[in-house]
């Protein structure tokens, strides 16, 4: 079995060490090459549109999935021409876009901020004035880490905004006053058979996701998040790992976004679950069994941003596990994480204290 | 930081995975091209007694390890002369022997079968006189998997086992009718921290191990065990990880043999304890705390030998973990393993039974 993957970053990464005792062989695909996964698989290094390139990539392998939504639909139709692709090009399609994104969930009446697409600085002011203020102009395509997002809070904001993201397609968004954000991973694979790992509380600084824990326990809340992922599961006849993210407003949970792939509020699952969201990944699109998702105990996963932390200190404290990825260091690029797992609640918090007082904030 | 370790097979493969979340490169060094560690890190073919190829090697990495004791002293004396070796060559000196190894533990006042050393018929026949029957004839050196072993249970077998194995250097061994076999797996790192995992009971089948249950409770065992463990890494100053194979006769642990290394009975550690045995062999090498080697629930390990079993109906099976080791098959050859993990005794019991089911015996 030889599994392509359309990049070549941490999550390949990831993904490869994860694939290698299933007996699964993966080559990367990535212009960059330098791109982490090279240093524990095959990278090819071309652009997405490459079709040569392509061509001889989908020689080697058996089966195709991605790590990051932003893959050319293009590139996707070239490929299923050959050779299967995990999850879908539908599921490309709706997330690698807001706007459809918002259309799909509104078509399967979940909730969600409501938006308006934003074409020229006109359409903004009256999306504006729609919507109220605070909101969020957000670029459609191409947002990570909190990039592509402009917040606008007064009037003053529009005309500022619009120069910041004109030179992309734009959605404004309703600004969801939330009390926190959780992220909901599930599985499925080409059976049917589905499987979520327990809701994730996730804290962000400066839009980069800084922290996460799990189990977010809340039974009413765990129920409802996997109503709705279940919608968007079946909707999409997807196979593989899908993520949600939310706001929670204390009442209710709004979908922020969804991402067809591992993401990195599950690096957790490594230490921190009976099988990992990587393992469970390359289950589902092999068809093979799902993997418990049950939480070994309590876990934290802190994000090694701009630098690693110390590992002698890391490791110092109780329960932790240290991933580097390999990458060269640069601001506010994710070089690693920790994570943090503990069955006994006061060591464990304790613990985490330690660990969250070793970044700077 | 990159980790040169000397042999290719599936401790160095799975060894090379767990160096990588830790920012730690891995090298391989094999006599043999198709060595499985290279298909997750790089191989360098050559023969242990081979300096040049050693000199190269060296060039490239900052310490050593190896995955077999079956290291020629003269080949780690000569990587001490650039880069540091661990465990040390004492610990390969008195493991790769078993005459060594026993005048070992005696000078350690540990219990071990009693022995003689044979290199003639005559003393071969001397030998049986003073130990009386049962007794096993073993090779000193390269024994593994049952292999270099002959039983002598009457005293017609005598001749017969100098016929099979006169050609190397033998001792004779008391037999221990034992009820079980259990083994201890240890890490200690250059400040001298130690930790033990859980006893773990194993089970052989024509002398390869064939399945481990981890944990094996029984609180005056594990302490009795601990405290050979200590005397042996004290007397060793070891670094690394070390096995330490025992015979439970009901009563008393006696050693059988030690390992200076990862063992086949630790690989249920990857899933089955808040840290693998590869990677608290690696940050006892890199002098990094140990993690955790407390089991998370009741494991079972089931050896793949000769052929894997298929991976679609043990994934079925709640809690299990499927390893391929990438090795062509051969008869009596490890091929992979899997993993049961359940903290649910009942459902555990169940799940073992299933995959115990699945192979031949």
């Amino acid at each position: 079995m030889k599994l392509g993957i359309l990049g070549g970053g941490q999550l390949a990464r990831m993904l490869a060490l994860a694939a290698y005792p299933l007996g699964i062989h993966t080559e990367c695909f990535d212009s960059n090459p330098k791109a982490c996964a090279s240093e524990v698989t095959n990278l090819r290094v071309a652009e997405f549109t490459d079709e040569a390139a392509l061509s001889e990539f989908l020689a080697e392998v058996d089966c195709v999935t991605f790590e990051t939504e932003n893959i050319p639909l293009s590139c996707a139709e070239f490929i299923l021409k050959t050779k299967p692709l995990y999850p879908s090009t539908k599921a490309l399609e709706v997330t690698q876009d807001r706007l459809y994104e918002k259309y799909f969930l509104k078509s399967l009446d979940l909730p969600t901020p409501e938006f308006l697409s934003v074409k020229t600085e006109a359409e903004l002011i009256q999306a504006v004035s729609n919507l109220g203020l605070p909101a969020v102009l957000k670029t459609r395509r191409f947002g990570y880490d909190g990039k592509g997002q402009y917040m606008i809070r007064t009037p003053d904001d529009i005309s500022k905004s619009w120069v910041h993201l004109q030179t992309q397609p734009l959605i404004l968004e309703e600004f969801i006053s939330f009390k926190t954000e959780l992220s909901l991973i599930t599985a499925r694979n080409k059976n049917g058979e589905t499987c979520f790992y327990p809701l994730v509380q996730n804290y962000h600084m400066k839009g980069i996701l800084r922290s996460s824990e799990a189990p977010f326990n809340h039974a009413e809340l765990v129920l409802e998040a996997q109503k709705y992922a279940i919608k968007i599961l079946d909707a999409l006849q997807y196979v593989g790992v899908l993520t949600i993210e939310f706001f929670y407003d204390g009442k209710n949970l709004i979908i922020n976004e969804v991402a067809p792939r591992v993401h990195n509020s599950g690096h957790w699952t490594i230490e921190g679950a009976y099988t990992s969201q990587f393992e469970n990944h390359l289950r589902a699109i092999y068809n093979l069994p799902l993997g418990s998702t049950e939480a070994i105990g309590y876990s934290y996963l802190l994000n090694c941003i701009s630098e690693m932390l110390p590992i002698n200190a890391c490791l110092q404290v109780p329960g932790t596990h240290f991933h580097m990825y390999g990458k060269e260091p640069q601001p506010n690029r994710k070089l690693g994480h920790i994570t943090l797992v503990d069955t006994n609640a006061e060591r464990y918090q304790n613990s985490k204290k330690i660990l969250s007082g070793m970044i700077s904030t």
